[in-house]
């Protein structure tokens, strides 16, 4: 029993009683629709002791659900013991969505209410359509978790950094000239921006106002002649300042954005993503002019790296590769002889990554995960909750950095002792499936639904299969996931899937999950590169920016065709050649033999 | 120069300027947008050569265009020689579409007429929408081709058949009751249905009205108590009113149909498929009642086989493969000895088939396409043009029947003697892409788009493409194409997939086409069958109902993996084993060779 969770919600119920609400929602979200969010806005955690990235919490007067997807099946699991909140596996057989659970669950006249400022306009207007005819009241005006959150930290705020313009590829003038552009092809007077990532690439500038993600909480609002940018006073600098004088942008602190949305004139159309903008501010813009929504077009723009931006990523990539190649030296050496836990192991790395040159944070925290922990797939060890290494099984980690050049994302799992005959049939289809997609060839105009089987076909011709995409976008020095593009299998009706164009940098990250036997997963980051085009068309490959031994203490050779084992031998050869310069005597030796030809 | 065509565009313009009409659009339909069309309907091919089974006719004062996909374009570039029309290669880089072309080259005002009846609505729609802002008048009330062509054919007329049930699965009561309950799920109070294949489906009978397409022109109109079946008076047979007496169907006339939807009260909505009625049937229903647009709630039923036809089909399959396995002993026998055709080929292959128990017709027909010929993908050998066949190259052979029991369709590309070094790499291709499909397995919702690239692969390889499908359904003793699944990869936003069911039938057909050079196609049917389900889902898997050898003369072992070759030894053990019942001596020795293990 979780005493201290029942106290909370018992306190939350309370306070919902106070303010009219039968049922009250928490979704895990910023005001800006981040995937990484600051303590100040996690509520949902606060609420119900869940701490997965992904995870919408409902409240009701008598029972309380949490919605999860199935990377934190096993860690919700886990988490909510005793809390007596009910977990519901999205996207399973039989299991309601949120807005489904709601429209069966409220009374007719029954007010739901949730923090409009963390719900975007698209799923706000969702529920609003889902609920109407229940005569559902929504109320999205407070946040009443704040009531009851007596020691919650205050709102992060860091200095901005002006990036150098040799690592941009593209100037502020550039990119702002490309931005309108695309607002005059939708016939846009303006532009709303309050999407982090996008902002941060947009003006060449970054922050530390939340971990693993270098961004600085802030709005941008675009005219045809005019940039405003709303960020808090304490995360101005005199180099932002210059910096903005430059290129023509006004500053604003971030606490006028309101203010301004409700007083500037509004001529023309405004150009808005309303998967991204929040509620209350679709409210405010809805009110005073015609909302063209479409996604916001620094996104795609962002995807598609440039040159400049393309040479510094290989750098940063082999740098990291290294260091993880260290680690493994490392771990494989020592285990058996000191103790080692998940916690001590993740450390080690962590410690090495940030020697390496231009080193700003982790791209996320570091995922290690031994034997049957890492059948969960976001599994987070824990001081209370962790294990001790031993000279057997494997260790899953899952680690990146985020560098002046680049942001990382690399898997290994590192057999330290023997393992069965099953976790190396798995760990070799791991293996074939990652080279299989990143040997693919394939036409434009190709997303990543054509190209997912490619990695699942060695899972998937044993039954198995990993319950996530394989694969995702990935930011320069910004979120270590970024859309659009995706490689996943999934169809939904009316879904919108990206185009793989060349410059994108993706994950390729395939997986096997036994629940309470072990976990694989094996993930390199590829981009997308132009080859022949004749008449049949523009062909594309991928590149591979990931130089990290697949642990051939795991491989089942007798499992693989001649071109599997080709694949496999053809990425050691080049893991060896670019990192060998990096590795110490005894490191160089161990990687040798970790790459030799099989 | 074609006299003959540029005379009767001569002619047409002529009959434009007398209408008030600047530009004429001909599409290739019937009243029912069938897939296949008796001669009656075949305006397009009267007024500009082009014999393929799709294309659109647009013409104006003083140009015309012809638009037809991938499959057909080096045969229209033929057949539209010296006709003074212009061919639009369909979704290639920088080609304008129809609607892009009209709203384009129409002037402000100007008048574009088509037949309304064989144009459907929701294209109909388009076109209203695209060129609403030139203030363009769309007329379609007139056949204005019908006033030039002199010696038009009449409507086709054939008794109808009812079919034993016994090789139907269900009966009509039941087949009704389905509909009825997805009218009630969409809360329709009507159903109008007029795709051909469907109601032939629904009612369990067929007809003969086109060319191997077993259908009869008809229409149905559905309620919670009546079914009304619209049929041309002489194709209406004793057994036929016994048939509609005994499940409550109400007979009328064909013609009276339009009459019909004017009068009849309509108090509830309509559920109309848009795709497929017409614009004509479409402006009456819609001027009474609401109109929910869906998808004819029969097409999935149809497409979904049960298993008596499953049954049914195996064991025609069989037959029809044997007849196809006697003809290739044949050719590969006399080739060389006597004189042998593009038609005379196709003519003995048609034989053998029309001696296959429970034969009807063809179910299209048969291509039979020699070396070059064969890379246009739905090339037609005419008495006018047509190759002898010699003993080198390949001969391609694309060809069905219609039979008591199933419908069938199958290609294979038959070695006649020396053949390149490029061909035989193409061949092997071909037939290691074809063999990754059939052996694919996936979980349940997967479409076409998730496991095309299994086929496409060993082509994109090298740097390939066959510019079409790889895959569609098909009918039971119906359409040899039928949706709603298919094999493709492309991606167009708001596109519409269809999950794959098991029990849906799907061809299998990659290629290699190189203009001028060599054309390979090899083509299975394939049924989509449940595999093991566990917690990761239905895992599913195809069955094959094709058995006639791959030519092994073209096979290249040295680029095929290990498990290519144990699938190619493994179909040919199967087909072995299954068709050397049919041979006779001479022939069964032959096929134990050809489908000897390598």
């Amino acid at each position: 029993m979780n005493q201290k969770i029942q106290d909370r919600l018992t306190a939350m119920r309370a306070v919902m009683k106070e303010n009219g609400v039968n049922w009250y929602m928490v979704p895990t979200a910023d005001f800006h629709n981040s995937e990484y969010v600051d303590r100040y806005f996690k509520v949902r955690e606060f609420l119900c002791n869940f701490s997965g990235s992904n995870g919408t919490l409902i409240i009701g007067e008598k029972e309380a659900g949490l919605w999860t997807d199935g990377r934190y099946f096993i860690q919700a699991e886990k988490e909510l013991a005793g809390t007596g909140v009910t977990l519901y596996r999205m996207e399973e057989e039989g299991v309601p969505t949120k807005e489904e659970f709601l429209a069966e669950k409220m009374e007719e006249g029954q007010t739901l209410a949730f923090d409009g400022r963390v719900v975007d306009t698209r799923y706000g207007q969702k529920l609003e359509a889902v609920l109407k005819e229940k005569k559902i009241t929504i109320s999205c005006d407070k946040d009443l978790a704040d009531q009851i959150w007596a020691e919650r930290p205050g709102m992060p705020c860091h200095p901005a950094v002006v990036l150098d313009e040799a690592i941009c590829g593209k100037t502020v003038r550039e990119k702002l000239a490309d931005v309108r552009a695309k607002m005059k092809e939708y016939d846009a007077a303006s532009f709303f921006l309050s999407k982090l990532e996008d902002q941060m690439w947009l003006l060449n500038i970054r922050g530390k106002d939340v971990s693993c993600f270098p961004v600085a909480l802030s709005y941008t609002y675009i005219t045809a002649e005019e940039c405003h940018y709303f960020i808090q006073k304490d995360a101005v600098t005199k180099e932002l300042k210059e910096h903005a004088a430059k290129y023509g942008i006004t500053l604003h602190d971030y606490h006028d954005v309101r203010a301004f949305l409700e007083n500037v004139p509004m001529d023309g159309k405004v150009l808005c993503d309303l998967g991204n903008v929040s509620f209350a501010f679709y409210k405010i813009i809805s009110e005073k002019a015609k909302i063209i929504n479409a996604a916001n077009p620094t996104e795609l723009m962002k995807a598609i790296k440039n040159p400049v931006e393309l040479e510094k990523m290989r750098e940063v990539f082999i740098k990291d590769s290294a260091a993880l190649c260290k680690f493994i030296y490392w771990l494989k050496d020592r285990i058996g002889k000191e103790t080692i836990t998940e916690i001590t192991a993740a450390d080690y790395l962590d410690n090495l990554r940030s020697q390496v040159e231009g080193y700003l944070d982790l791209s996320f925290h570091t995922i290690s995960a031994y034997r049957a922990n890492a059948a969960m797939m976001h599994y987070s060890a824990t001081e209370e909750g962790h294990a001790v290494l031993a000279p057997e099984g494997m260790l899953l980690v899952d680690s990146g950095g985020q560098y002046l050049g680049g942001t990382t994302d690399v898997t290994r799992t590192i057999v330290l002792g023997p393992i069965t005959d099953e976790e190396k049939e798995h760990f070799t289809a791991v293996a074939m499936g990652m080279l299989q997609l990143t040997n693919a060839k394939f036409l434009y105009g190709c997303t990543g639904r054509n190209l997912d089987i490619l990695a699942r076909q060695p899972m998937w011709d044993r039954n198995i299969d990993y319950k996530c995409g394989t694969g995702h976008g990935i930011g320069y020095i910004l979120n270590v996931h970024e859309g659009p593009q995706g490689i996943r299998w999934k169809y939904s009706e009316g879904m919108r899937e990206a185009v793989i164009e060349a410059g994108m940098a993706i994950s390729n990250e395939p997986g096997v999950y036994v629940e309470g036997s072990h976990g694989i997963r094996t993930e390199n980051i590829i981009i997308a590169e132009n080859g022949e085009k004749n008449g049949d068309g523009q062909f594309m490959h991928f590149e591979t920016l990931t130089w990290v031994p697949i642990d051939l203490d795991a491989i089942d050779k007798s499992i693989m065709q001649p071109k599997d084992i080709e694949r496999l031998n053809r990425y050691h050869a080049q893991v060896r050649e670019k990192i060998l310069p990096y590795m110490n005597e005894k490191e160089a030796k161990w990687l040798i033999e970790a790459t030799r030809e099989i």
